[in-house]
């Protein structure tokens, strides 16, 4: 048979009407070997296609023993822990990586970014905003926002606190799963559906969007927008800023190579070569006009920012005495008159 | 009889000496009607004017059957609900808008706003700050700064993890009401008594004091200070900042008309009209001087940015070349020069 | 006897294998008195050096007693109540503010910092990292990153919301002390570590790292990084930034002087004297060339930022129409040439 795409087995909440508000995949599979496959397949009367399937404690007994006699011990004791659960249990199959049409896929797909088994932007997300509900995150789970009001009423009547801590489509990825060698100094700020790579710090102005993340190592106290990705050994400033495909990023995908430096309170709306720095309290957008130094720092000429959108070793600052934006290279002068004709 | 301005009916918390710290109103009122007042007067022993008063079980039964009787049957049953509880319940009645002097009156003030039952600036809010106990927002509720540590003492030598997660006068909306058609996906972001609009998406790094809010729809990934209020279909960038009325922003209420873009680490000083713009990372103080372009972007002359004040489409920018900070208008010469000169 | 340094006794977390996460000291001592020393010594069994001795229901019992008869009430009723945990409780006894060489000292000198008994600064805390283990901060309490997991999937066979928090070397402080007369509106973004000053509010975009803070009164709406503190009455404006010895501050130490106003999204990179404002937007960093102007805001030459560092009665800013920083002094021009010169 064709291989699988992914597959995902887990536990979830609904709300009163049975629907799913999320579920929580312990060990997301992306190209499940034949011997997994065939024991999932078996298991759940899965047919073709990428299919959502319900499963109950028999199925999932008899899920957790075909994987065991897989050989698959390790999937195996936590699938057969499932059982143990009064939480709705569900297989997500996926042939292709077609875009997420239910909410147990659209939440496996985000888990597989956040386990590190696939890089933003290496899934189909499409159209994942209009699959996934808008929940209250809360000290007692996930709780539909239809049925909000009647959970506060009735937990403050006995005596309860519950805190209502998000109220979004995304929860926070370290419910799900926190991946090895990582710092998340506020977890609040890390939306599941993050890639947040080895040796990475997320300082507590740090923020990643889903779909987004850090290849690791990095020192992140800015906000790292939807669709954008950050290179290994690069930093970002306390409450620096990268425009995101969301909002105001526009079609031009933000990126940051390796070993950049984009300083604290400073912004781009370009993608970011490898070792660039942009200075602290500058914000770069595509559309600033930018003095070119070369490499004995003397003006050659100006470029809009969006034509230096992916050169390595760019030096940005505001100069201090005279207002204007510069950027500083290692080129020389005859060097960066061949790049700016180029564009011509 | 004239008719009341609001009343709330709820239940709180207390410290050890029986104060309030906080009051929980399911369902606020502004405006009751005839009969809901009557129920509520002859079953809370009000007398006249603005006043808080007890209610024991038998008195909430009563005044549960009360405004059953007078057709209020989600009121009553909200009410009824209250007798299963071993919380205090209160009923402030407000004949007046006048300031708060309790802190259930304040709490039902607070609450009014983020029920969206009247809009910032809507209601007396004088002296506020002196009504509200500062308080510590745990896992297990408010509790009262002095007793905290025996508190905390208490949880880990019973193996309880308290978490205190704010010490401040305000708590955070989301644990008294979430109004419809929102996402807010940090809510300790939000002050109770921020007034969030429908449509309205306040992101992580999004903050709302209270008396302040937005329009609906939004996209707020800024601060939104005490006092200010943004209009329909404004939004802002990440980081941006409005000055407050608390903070810098003296006596000049900061708003934002409709259809505006704050851009990420860009501030205003400033009101702005309608359809602005400010460039990220551009600051706008009430004292910036700032050149006008006319519709042909031609210099015309210059302004304080407070003599722009509350005036529509207007594009604030940092001329990257130069570093003068320009505005761009839709206006000709000759209206700039007739609007320049209405202020000599 | 040579006084001690300091005498934490207090209860806290492990992992499996018995190895401390944290240790929570309700009352940390600075240079206990003879009496107490005595007495703790006498119930720990401690030798000589700095030391963390595990203690027993019993040795705590008696430990209790000895301070009882040492005549200190307070404290022998919390050692006490230690015997009524199922916790492991600790002592650690500091001769000599050495370097951090263990968990629950390095838990220990950063409480000693969070209630004030030491400013930051004022004890050693070099190593401090290599100590401190990365912890799951979880509604569960502590947990172990390497038991995480498991931890979470029994959470949700058992239908609880366990919320993972934090992953960091630090945790909040207010877990473990909230010092007087302070508000600290997310107190997700103040550290172990931190000292926070009588009178001062932290508002939900201040943060404090650990060996940082705020004398009081101050309000705090900006950044205090690793190392910074902030002397009485000056304020950090919203998202304002402070470069930190830990990131890009490099050697110098950042500090801001008393009644200094940084506006929002501002930032420094020197250390500042006292009344001096940075305006809000712009960026210091220690090689900003700066424009200087007497005290009739003539110009009289130029500096580098950092020759101006820890100087009073500066002010910030940059000019709107030409672009150049510069910096507004309270002097002659005679006088600001003479203090060029001693640079020279």
């Amino acid at each position: 048979m064709t291989p699988l795409f992914s597959i995902g087995i887990g536990i979830g909440t609904q709300n009163a009407n049975g629907e799913w508000l999320e579920v929580y995949y312990p060990q997301p599979l992306l190209n499940p070997s034949e011997a997994i496959a065939q024991a999932v397949i078996g298991a759940s009367g899965y047919a073709e296609g990428n299919q959502t399937l319900d499963l109950d404690a028999k199925a999932i007994a008899a899920l957790g023993e075909a994987l065991s006699q897989a050989g698959e011990a390790a999937l195996a004791a936590t699938v057969t822990s499932l059982t143990n659960s009064t939480r709705r249990a569900v297989v997500v199959i996926l042939a292709t990586d077609a875009s997420p049409s239910s909410v147990p896929e659209a939440y496996l797909k985000l888990q597989l970014i956040s386990h590190r088994l696939v890089r933003p932007h290496g899934i189909d997300l499409s159209g994942i905003f209009g699959c996934l509900p808008n929940v209250a995150w809360t000290s007692e789970g996930a709780i539909d926002l239809a049925e909000l009001s009647a959970r506060q009423l009735k937990a403050r009547l006995e005596n309860r606190a519950l805190s209502v801590d998000s109220i979004d489509k995304f929860p926070k990825m370290t419910d799900y799963v926190v991946p090895s060698g990582v710092r998340i100094a506020d977890t609040s700020r890390v939306r599941l559906g993050a890639y947040i790579g080895e040796g990475t710090t997320i300082m507590h102005e740090g923020f990643v969007n889903f779909n987004a993340g850090a290849e690791g190592p990095n020192m992140i106290e800015g906000r790292i927008s939807a669709g954008v990705f950050v290179g290994a050994g690069s930093d970002l400033g306390g409450s620096s800023s990268t425009m995101g495909t969301l909002s105001g990023g526009g079609n031009i995908i933000i990126s940051v190579g390796k070993e950049c430096l984009i300083g604290a309170n400073a912004g781009i709306g370009i993608p970011l070569g490898d070792r660039c720095i942009v200075e602290a309290g500058l914000y770069i957008t595509s559309g600033t006009k930018v003095g070119l130094l070369d490499d004995n720092r003397q003006a050659v000429g100006s470029a809009k920012a969006r034509d230096l959108a992916g050169r390595s070793d760019l030096l940005f600052r505001r100069n201090s005495e005279t207002g204007a934006v510069e950027c500083l290279t290692n080129k020389t002068a005859v060097e960066l008159n061949e790049a700016l004709h180029a564009h011509n």
